[in-house]
C-alpha cells in the first residue's frame, strides 16, 4: 500500500461530470454560509468530502467557497480524483490542510469556517499558522446536520446494503457445521458480502459463542462455535459507500431456559423500542423504551451500550439513541435498534435490525427473521 | 455494531496478568518522563493504547503516571477490558478525554504530557477544560519513536503476517478463470487469508486490471479482469494486530513488449532500493536508488508516490522512504519497499515486498516470486 510522494504542487483541471446531486448538496452549504458569517469552508472528514465531491480516496481535504470548488488530494490519486468528482482537483505535496489554508490565502477568503468536531489538533495548527488574513470560524457538524436526513437515493442504497448484507448471513448460516470456528464462519460470511456485490464489510464482523457472546464487540477466535449455547453475530455491508448493520442471536442447538428467556426479553425490548419510533419523539424515548421492558424482567443492568445510532456514508453517525438524547426523530433519518443483555460467564444476546424513520413510524429494512433460530 | 451508553461511571480493579512485555513497554517511557519534564503522559491514539496496555477495543485510552496505569474504555469493553490488559480499567461515560483529565487531577499530576501528533482538536479541548492545576506538555511522536524498532517477537508476528498474505495470494490465484471480476478475486484472496487465520486484510485489497492498474489505489470493480492486460494486486494481512503488505503485478495472458518493459524497469528499481537498505542510512536514499533506475529509463515522471513505510501495529508507521526523509534506518525496522510507474489509459507497475533491517541490510520476508508470472 503506497504513501504520499512529497513531489512538486500541480493542479489539475477536470471538465465537470453530469453529478447533479454533489452540486445541490455544496450548494445547500452554500446557503447556510451567511448566518454563518464565512465566505468559505474548509471539509477535513474524508466522508464529508465523499459526500460533497464524490471523492472516494484515503487522502483528501476539500475548499468550498462562493463560486470555487477545489478538492485537494495527493499525487496517488491524480487519475482517481479527476475521474469522481466534478470538482477542481489540486495535488498537493505534504499537509493538505497547509496547502487549502494557502489557497483560501491566495482566494481573498476573509471568513473560513472549518469542521471543529473532525479537525486533528496538528491541522487545526496548520491551517492557523497558515490562515494569513483569512479568519478562522470554528464550525461543529455543519456537514453531517446535512447528511443526517437521506435523499431517497440513498435510502435506497442503505437498503440495497442491508439486503446484501442479509442474504449473505443466510449463505454463511448454510455452510454452518459442527466444528465451524468463530474465525471460518466470520470468514464465510465476508466472503459471501464480497461475492454478493459488497465492497467489503461496514466494520469488523462479530462471531461470538456461548461465554464470548457477552463480550459486545468480540473479536473471532480460532474458538469452535459451542453447541447448547448461544452465538452472536453482528455484521454489516459496505455497498457504494453506505453501510448497513444488523445483530442476530441464534441457537446453536439446545439452549437452556435461562438462554431462551434472555431471548425473549430482549426481542420484546427491541420490538418495544421499533413502536417508538417516529418523527418528532426524541431519540431518548426509543433508548427508554428498550430498557423499561429489560427493568420490567430485572435485566436493565445488563443492558451495556445504548439502544442504537445513525448509519449511511459511516457505520456510526448522528443520531445515537442513548439515555439523554434530545435530538428528536424526523422522517428520512436511518438509524439501527439493537438492545442487548449480556451476562459475565454465560453469554449475550443483541437484536439489531436497520430501520428508517417514515411519517408514520418506521420501516425495517432488515428482512432477516427475529423468530429464536437454532442451528444443528 | 452497538455505540456507546451514557452510564454511571464506576471503576473495576483487575489482576495484573503476567504481560512482561507490556509493563517493560511502559516503564520504557517513563524512564523519558523526566527528559520531557512531566510527571505523567495520556495516550489517545488507539494503536499506542494497544502497544502499551494491550487492550484492542475500539474506544480507549491510558493514563500513565509514575506509579500508575489507567486504561479508560467504556461498558461495552468492561470485561474484555480486564481480560486484555494489566492496567487498572476506568469505565467511562462520554469523554475519554475529559475523564482522564480529571483522573489525573485527582492523582494530583502536575505536568501531563499528551500526544499533540494524535489528539483531536475536541479532545484537545477537553483536556484543557479538565486540566485544573494540571499543566500540558505536547509531545511528538512519544510512543512511535519506540515502536519504529521491533522486538524480535513483533517480527516473528510481522514475518507471520507476511507468509500468511503470500500464501492467501497463491491461493486465490489457483482460484483464477477467464471472467473472473476484480471484486470477486479481491473477495477471494480475503477469504483466503480468514481461512488462513488473519484477523482481517490490514487495509483494502487493491485488484486492478488494464488501465486501472494505473491508479495506485484502485478500488475493485465489477469489471472482469482483462486479458493481455497488467493486473496489479495489494493486499495485507492482520495477524495479532500486526500488518503486513506486498504488491505483485502479474500478467494475464501475453503482455505486449511496453508492459514487460515497464515491468524489468520496475524490478530493477526495486531490487536497487532493496539493495541500498542499511542500518544507518538515510531513508531517502533508499528512496533515491529506486528514482535513479526509472530516470535512467525516462520513467521517473510516472512514479507517483514514495519508495515505502514502516509497518507494524498500523500498515503505515515511521519512517516514511520518501525524498526528503533524513530519518536513518537501523537493525530493527521494518518496512516496505515499493516503487511504481503508472501510465493513464495503459496500466501500472508496482512491486512490493516487506522487509527487515538488518545489521548487514536487510531480509526480505516476503517469500513471493517477483518473476513476471502469467495467469491463464
Amino acid at each position: 500500500m503506497t504513501t504520499r510522494a512529497r513531489r512538486p504542487a500541480g493542479r489539475v483541471g477536470q471538465p465537470p461530470l453530469a453529478l447533479d446531486a454533489l452540486q445541490a448538496r455544496r450548494d445547500r452549504l452554500r446557503v447556510r454560509f451567511a448566518e454563518e458569517r464565512i465566505d468559505a469552508v474548509a471539509i477535513v472528514a474524508l466522508p464529508n468530502v465523499r459526500y460533497l465531491a464524490g471523492f472516494t480516496g484515503s487522502n483528501g481535504a476539500l475548499l468550498i467557497t462562493g463560486d470555487r470548488e477545489i478538492l485537494l488530494t495527493d499525487s496517488r490519486y491524480q487519475i482517481q480524483a479527476g475521474q469522481e468528482s466534478d470538482c477542481d482537483v489540486q495535488i498537493v505535496k505534504g499537509s493538505l490542510t497547509a496547502a487549502l489554508a494557502e489557497s483560501a490565502q491566495r482566494l481573498r477568503v476573509l471568513r473560513l469556517g472549518f469542521e471543529r468536531n473532525r479537525i486533528s489538533l496538528e491541522d487545526y495548527h496548520r491551517l492557523y499558522a497558515g490562515r494569513g488574513r483569512t479568519r478562522l470560524k470554528p464550525l461543529a457538524y455543519f456537514v453531517e446536520q446535512h447528511r443526517v436526513l437521506k435523499s431517497p437515493e440513498e435510502i435506497a442504497t442503505i437498503r440495497a446494503a442491508v439486503e446484501l448484507n442479509s442474504a449473505a448471513l443466510e449463505q454463511a448460516l448454510r455452510r454452518y457445521k459442527p466444528g465451524t470456528t468463530e474465525i471460518e464462519l466470520a470468514a464465510e460470511i465476508e466472503y459471501r458480502m464480497r461475492k454478493l456485490g459488497a465492497e467489503g464489510p461496514s466494520f469488523e464482523t462479530i462471531v461470538a459463542s456461548g461465554p464470548r457472546s457477552a463480550l459486545p464487540h468480540a473479536r473471532p477466535s480460532r474458538n469452535e462455535i459451542v453447541a447448547d449455547q448461544l452465538l452472536l453475530i453482528d455484521m454489516g455491508a459496505t455497498v457504494a459507500g453506505y453501510t448497513s448493520d444488523m445483530t442476530r442471536t441464534v441457537a446453536v442447538g439446545e439452549l437452556g431456559a435461562k438462554g431462551r428467556r434472555m431471548y425473549q426479553a430482549v426481542r420484546e425490548s427491541q420490538l418495544a423500542a421499533l413502536n417508538a419510533v417516529k418523527p418528532g419523539v426524541p431519540a431518548s424515548a426509543v433508548d427508554a423504551a428498550a430498557r423499561r421492558v429489560l427493568r420490567h424482567k430485572g435485566l436493565d443492568k445488563l443492558f451495556l451500550h445504548s439502544t442504537g445510532h445513525g448509519l449511511g456514508l459511516e457505520i456510526h453517525e448522528p443520531p445515537r439513541l442513548g439515555r439523554r438524547e434530545a435530538i428528536r426523530l424526523e422522517a428520512g433519518m436511518v438509524i439501527t435498534v439493537e438492545p442487548g443483555v449480556y451476562f459475565e460467564g454465560l453469554g449475550g444476546v443483541r437484536i439489531e435490525d436497520t430501520v428508517v424513520v417514515t411519517p408514520g413510524g418506521c420501516e425495517i429494512l432488515t428482512p432477516t427473521t427475529k423468530e429464536l433460530r437454532s442451528l444443528v
